[in-house]
């Protein structure tokens, strides 16, 4: 069996910098597809029009076959005039990340009211704003226990912690969507049930992004297992039925305003389509924690994205919604609509009924091992 | 300043066996303790009276200077006749692993109803049933994934994880209370305020540990940083909170039937003490996941045990219960009250307020690494 897919976009991936952009960029293609909404998380953090600018064109001169789509990371440099820019120099987004929570997000926001001006300026210039959405973690860990604080510290914590970080964001959603209804938004790599039935509930300038290993993943695989750890962490079975559900999900006429019924009723609820959050991290960083520090939080599927993406919709009757969830409906809330020709740009793949082992390894210098290394998958790309 | 603590006995201890078990056996005593309550989850399991007693002698040649109190494993080979033998050669429990959730438990139990003939033994011969409290997970991960199971299947999962499995075999806990009323059970390793609570609602028969690491930790502490990572996992700070509180806590005076009112102010809630889990694993398996195979689940505590539950103790304020908790009421619980000499072997503690560095690796062929490691410690020991 053989299944086309027309110019697969993957709206949130992280394509580094250096090195390990050279070994990574051109993974995007080999997976399958033809644009990438990349995330601004380097060190130092994009926060410019220019920076951007030439992080695209470094991209550009490593794979040119794939449309960059950029961001710039929500800080308290920003400038309702810089937005302004941006938009004029076509930049798509602005990514907030909280602070600490993933990462290179030490210089995360701890506050959205100050940002106020540069949301009213985004929605003016029609920029999406994109959402980590967890808030810190508050409990005293490990590493900051020694400094030996207070028992009454202790009382104060909000038992808040990363398995409830997302539900315990969804209220800043709702504030942000409330202040800037034409703002469109999309709250990134969602876990949870809370988080489907949050963004569903919001009107249609709300969009969410699924990850490929989220749909596979729950809590139990990450416990001591380094390879599968990733912010936000991965959830219960529940949360990770409740991502598979919605894009199951037919939509209701009511609605289907937006994008046409025959169309999203093949392609699963319109405001939910892929956003990886590949994230290659040097090997090493990934396989070991020391006493002193853990593993770095990521999982890497750019390689093998849209293979592993039908993989796991077929395992769970969902074969029938991958061009929605993997093209349709992320271009349509973006406003990339394919057009003319770019619409026969197909990639094909073919379902292999013995499955074919995943690369183990990616090497020039730094090393990246994908998810789901060493196991078989059932699909392999056949044309493009 | 110092304190000094009549002969503590850690009531959950793993000694294993071979090599590891010559390497950390004279941890107990290293670590302040007196007496070490040994768990059977050898390669193969400790399921009769004569493999207990070979592997106590063992032990006492290694060590003679600990009392150890041997356990069983509760399995399809033990019979009543077994248990009456048994606890004539003075073992004293027998311990129950639900299937595969730990530690070689692949021989564990799936339903307590064929054991009530061993339950009924054991309550005829006073003999202690050791909990570990947690059903096993049922959600497909991604080992298992690669099987592909129907998206029926998932639909049958009922959303048990590591997270819900110690409150959701609590029920179990409840049934086999009734059922066998006057039967010693211990709630092993507590890690929720459910678990709390319930051991609380509990008679007097029933008990609960609480380990040194989970008084420290709390999931953001294992996300990523597999040295933190055990089985049970740590919970959320509310539940770190619950296990502090109920150590903290005096007993109400109508509680205080079975232990004098004045020791119990002193001492915390009769019936919650330590039990340190403390499980050695060679430092490699501890560091390192590959992407088939997680790390070892384990967080070794026995070299640096009084004094790391002082300092957690006196973090949160509860130092006065330390005695309490790592010697009196765990000894109470299993009728093993000091008495003449005994009761003046004291081991003396000294608070360094500048704190000391812990050791970073013990090591004779195989290398165990403690918690804690590298990090400063408030108090040492200075006489036992």
């Amino acid at each position: 069996m053989e299944l086309s897919v027309s110019s697969p976009a993957d709206f949130h991936v992280h394509l580094r910098q250096g090195a390990l952009s050279e070994l990574v960029a051109p993974h995007v293609r080999q997976g399958g597809f033809r644009l990438a909404y990349v995330m601004p998380n380097l060190q130092p953090p994009i926060t410019t029009t220019e920076q951007a600018l030439e992080y695209k064109a470094n991209l550009q001169k490593i794979d040119p076959n794939v449309e960059y789509l950029m961001t710039l990371y929500l800080s308290p440099s920003l400038t309702p005039e810089e937005i302004k820019k941006a938009a004029k120099a076509g930049i798509i987004g602005v990514k907030s990340y909280p602070r600490g929570v993933t990462t290179n997000s030490d210089g995360g926001i701890e506050s959205y009211e100050t940002y106020y001006p540069i949301f009213e300026a985004m929605q003016e210039n029609d920029m999406v704003l994109n959402l980590h959405g967890e808030v810190p973690s508050d409990a005293v860990n490990v590493s900051q226990h020694s400094k030996r604080r207070r028992f009454a510290d202790f009382q104060r914590e909000k038992n808040i912690h990363v398995i409830n970080a997302e539900p315990q964001f969804l209220p800043h959603l709702f504030k942000l969507h409330e202040a800037f209804p034409k703002l469109r938004i999309v709250l990134e790599h969602a876990t949870t049930r809370a988080a489907v039935e949050a963004v569903k509930s919001c009107g249609s300038t709300v969009a969410c992004t699924i990850t490929a290993h989220h749909l596979f993943l729950t809590v139990d695989d990450w416990a001591g297992q380094s390879w599968n750890y990733c912010k936000p962490v991965a959830k219960f079975p529940d949360d990770r039925e409740a991502l598979r559900s919605v894009i199951k999900e037919g939509v209701p006429p009511s609605s289907a305003n937006s994008i046409s019924l025959q169309t999203s009723l093949l392609a699963g609820h319109p405001r939910f389509f892929l956003g990886s959050d590949s994230a290659p991290h040097p090997a090493h960083t990934k396989s070991t924690s020391t006493p002193d520090h853990g593993c770095a939080a990521g999982v890497y599927t750019s390689p093998i994205l849209l293979p592993l993406v039908a993989h796991v919709l077929e395992s769970f009757g969902a074969l029938d919604k991958l061009e929605g969830f993997v093209s349709t409906l992320g271009r349509h809330f973006y406003n990339r609509q394919l057009t003319g020709e770019e619409t026969s740009k197909k990639v094909v793949l073919r379902q292999l009924p013995e499955g074919i082992k995943v690369q183990e390894r990616y090497s020039t210098g730094e090393n990246v091992v994908p998810f789901w290394a060493g196991k078989l998958i059932r699909w392999k790309i056949v044309g493009q």
